[in-house]
């Protein structure tokens, strides 16, 4: 039935219609006020391209479940606005201090980092207030289900939760891989498996359905970042639009380092084949852009 | 009217009980979870005393039109996330790069700069989480407004636009009043209005009287600033636990700095005075607290 589907289903399309829908809708987010600098400097890092993968998701599981784009674009662009913000204080002299993002400077060395910071706060803040506001269609207790979970999915409880562990791993040669998988499942697993379930939660799933789609989530999740472990070591800088083997300069704990480059994209295939067969199981062939959507993870150069 | 009330509203046992009950309420908001680290972090700030007059003025409002603290104690909570959040991000290198707050080590002097940036982002994501989470007994499109106006507090249009320009009129010798006043009502201002308007939302108010209490808290506000400006020059920095002299060392226009001290303290009390009987006109002697409270912003003394 995967090959079947793969043929009849046309990722290509799917994936450039789905990023137009997106961009538009990031850009018409966010338009200038004052003090332009801080918009501008949201609107710099917010609009910096990228795979938009976090919105697809959502508006995937969405449509999945007979919801509309009114009732997840607001969503699905908070998911990026806060994938922005953390990308931008990730990236502070603070952090990981780096100079270049998606092939272009960071937000601090335009901006500076106060300007930065203050950025990433009002992008994060607009994503919460984005949804409260933006969101139709959808009764008022499902918005707030979707608030409260996007909340977990990045506080301490999730991705700040895995960065501060990323943080405290750096330097440490005896990283374990439960402190890996801890990492990775909140650094950016809290923020995917949000991104799937909020579009379901939003046109109204049951709790087996957002609980399958939780699973399909986890599961990709953890490829993708076996992937990017992956690719910082067989992909260029150009390729990665940022500096590529940072992980192996840094003597960072990654999946290679801990499996081997083999074994690392046997797992990542594996947690694939897992995801595709459990959505495609609960939803049929109505699942055919999640099936292409988790094939682009293991398969994507960049 | 108001010296009467004055007689009879006991405003030194008033703020003990509720400051007692925001202390606990806080307390409980946050236990320690994994990674400690950010968990230490985020409630060495949050509990690091202070007056806690955004979850009292909320309190206050929601009491006023027949609300309860079930209702409006999460909101309470969230309001002084968000300060705290504010304060740690100000306090950083980049930005105001103060050492003491409160009397205490700011944040990042104990944590480090990368703790004490994703602290911040922590506890401001867990506001609108707390927020959609715990409020009981409220309509949820009630609880949906409070998110949306928390949130245009908070972000470009609200504190973070206020401190944008505040910084980007650091060191100018130019500042006009106009100016001045942007940056106070929108770097104090914002939070403080939805402090007051948040309880009565909550509470279910007509447009009328959020509109009354949205003016009163304006007024209220400007006063709050214009009397911390007033205190940097005349309180030591025991009195403030924090450095006192600040602004004159720096050379920020402050409203002492246009108007001199005495002008500065009338207009205070003339704001006061408004704020004072715009509230007792609408609610009568239920307005009590709210009297009370304007009253305690210009008496303080730190």
């Amino acid at each position: 039935m995967t090959s079947s589907t793969k043929m009849t289903f046309d990722l290509k399309t799917y994936l450039r219609d789905r990023q137009q829908r997106v961009e538009a809708a990031l850009d018409a987010s966010l338009s200038i006020g004052y003090p332009e600098t801080v918009y501008e400097a949201m609107r710099y890092s917010l609009l910096a391209g990228g795979k938009r993968l976090r919105p697809i998701l959502c508006l995937a599981t969405c449509e999945l479940l007979g919801g509309t784009d009114a009732m997840a674009m607001p969503t699905a662009c908070a998911l990026e606005m806060i994938h922005t913000m953390s990308l931008i204080h990730d990236d502070l002299p603070a952090m990981d201090n780096d100079d270049y993002r998606r092939g272009k400077l960071t937000n601090h060395k335009v901006y500076g980092e106060d300007v930065a910071i203050l950025a990433g706060d009002a992008l994060l803040t607009y994503a919460f207030e984005f949804v409260a506001t933006q969101t139709q269609d959808v009764p008022a207790d499902h918005t707030l289900r979707v608030i409260a979970d996007l909340g977990k999915a990045v506080g301490a409880e999730g991705l700040v939760g895995g960065q501060i562990v990323d943080l405290a791993s750096e330097g440490l040669t005896d990283v374990s891989l439960d402190t890996l998988n801890y990492i990775h499942t909140h650094k950016t697993g809290a923020l995917l498996r949000v991104s799937v379930t909020s579009g379901a939660v939003l046109a109204g799933a049951d709790d087996a359905q957002v609980s399958t789609l939780s699973q399909y989530a986890n599961n990709i999740g953890l490829a993708f970042q076996i992937i990017d472990d992956i690719l910082d070591i067989t992909a260029t800088s150009e390729e990665l639009g940022k500096s590529a083997g940072k992980d192996l300069a840094a003597q960072k704990a990654t999946y290679p380092s801990i499996w081997g480059l083999e074994e690392s994209k046997q797992q990542a295939q594996t947690l694939v084949a897992t995801a595709k067969a459990s959505v495609l199981e609960s939803f049929g062939s109505a699942a055919q852009p999640l099936v292409a959507l988790a094939d682009f993870i293991v398969d994507r150069t960049h």
